[in-house]
């Protein structure tokens, strides 16, 4: 089941440098891990932003919830999330 | 290069019937050789609304305001175009 | 799964009473339906406005595109979907 | 009487860890309380924000305030309020 | 019990002079109507706009339904109610 | 001459305890004053938010502006004022 | 007293040319016998749209309503009022 | 003097393809004259919308207010004007 | 040529009672100084609101530029213009 | 291939004087090398804003991407990108 899921990243100003870093790192492995795991099919920068949108493939909301709040991020994230269906014109 | 496109359909309550469904197999049509050639990816129904979000994969901006603009629906449509670039921790 | 879903309702002005009425007379059907097999579990009218928050409980997105798309007054409504979870304070 | 309730959470970055959890464990036991005696029937969390919609059932506009007020996590909320009444399709 | 109501009146630029002079008589005897009974104890004009803010007195959320979706003007009004409590500096 | 203004209060999370009590203390006086002199005669709670809806009764928009700008929350508030006038059906 | 008024003026396509420059000219006398008796000091085209800033200068929200109620184009027009009153800095 | 201008085009669903194309060809000519002695030196789509960014170079409001009201499609169009000035940091 | 300016001032609540002391004074004694070579001729407050609508009249959006940006409180300002032009109906 | 980018800078209110300084220092010189390489064509100021409308001329969205996310101030602007085409009516 699918989801349109817009992430925005808002890092206080004041974070110290290292702690940032260490964040990302985390954020990066374990959106990497999910993404090998085809649970988390698409992800793309929004140009111009510290945003991206991405698609969830999971078995549902209360799934897809567990995913979101473990980002490591998400306290420092705006989050919209769009359910989608399938196309009735979709060929895939 | 990709782009997401939403894109909302608002038919005129007085269009007639049949010339409904006709723009509507038009549409399907359009955008099903699209899809097949690889410029329209991914195309999935917002649930609950007559809308949906796309991927597109082309060339350029121009490129994509040609495929966009001659959509059979465009007309009846309200579209936002987002750029999208890769993002640093995707896998694909 | 469950969703809470608004939906606004607004008929064209020219729309012929008696058809109105019909439409309406389906809705009811319609949704009076899915309230008995549970899948339709709150339907509440919002104070003022010819609008209602409603809870679906459904299987899946696609299922909940389904039951929507179907509702006699969709061409006329403007409908927003929020995905639900379980909350951690929730004792139901 | 019911209420649909919307809730968004934003406790400041700086709140010490130790402050911000005593304040959700007051907060759980309050909601629970008010869910065992029937005045906060259902509470749900919407999918990626700390966020919850709920439903109130009591007695007047001032029970209503009075509860809200009361929440411990108050001072940290953005809080929206929908008065609700009986729809005429709802066979509950 | 109090809440407080805007309403804004969009009457359609085709309905017949007549008709719209009949509608507006109706309105005006069915607010004072609910003025002179003390459910409707404030009835404000909105400076510049055809809008009002009112004051409703009533026992339930549902009984306001019941008077704003009675009035005669309620198909061409968007309306937005407010639920109000006592303010504790209020010496009234 | 009527206004209805609406004060939403956003008081700095860091504020300390007994300096917030004390211009509360001050905003009730002053508000209470007014109230008595007529030139407040409403003042209501938001249910659910940390705002009032409140009516006053004044000579003339400057004498508005003193009146506001002297609130003692006034530096913590978001005020918007919408002008009112007679309603033609008001019995009042 | 003073208030800034905007003005947008949304004539309706199908509007008989004539019709609609009938009440344009009555507009333009109505606001021009204001702007010489002195209650519509300033009346400035926004540019680009078929808009207007205006000061009036009256005694009351009242006659400020009456003035605006009363302009031929009011049925096609969106208002907004903001009160003003003597900036401290002003030296007028 | 520079203007970043936006013009988004709403042509009414029912205006008559001939009628249409007639108004577009003049508002080709007309723009192209403009672009032509320099005062209309950019001309943009905006991709997948019936809009364009365009930056004027006139000696006044009242000039550009002159060029924009004249355009053909002026009744059709919601425009949005940016006064632009000399960036620091431009190097033209 | 003249520019309808809206300004929102929002001073940090940390900011030093003294420092804010000074930089208003700086900012009264430029504004009226602009007031009196007839710059600036109309400087109004929003009732209720630490805000002000102004007209400026200078030659060009780089002149406004430039005396916007020089304002003492420039740094804790929101402002909007608008470019205004002579109305058709106008009188002055 | 052109895109039309608006910058708004937020530097934050206690953000050294001799650091904000050096990071704008180093914002004009990678502004001028981009404009002086023809990818960034125009920049403008936008009156009486800490903003800027600039044009991109760049090979793809990964590119605008890499170029605006270099931006020495990119951690403090709030960015919007929109894909611009070639416009039908334009003669350049």
């Amino acid at each position: 089941m699918l989801y349109l899921v817009r992430m925005d990243v808002n890092l206080p100003a004041n974070l110290p440098e290292d702690q940032a870093t260490a964040i990302k790192e985390k954020e990066k492995a374990y959106s990497q891990g999910l993404q090998r795991d085809g649970r988390w099919p698409h992800l793309w920068r929004v140009v111009g932003q510290y945003a991206n949108y991405s698609v969830f493939d999971v078995e549902s909301n209360d799934e897809l919830q567990e995913l979101l709040q473990n980002l490591p991020l998400f306290p420092y994230m705006d989050i919209e999330v769009t359910a989608l269906a399938k196309h009735p014109s979709s060929i895939s």
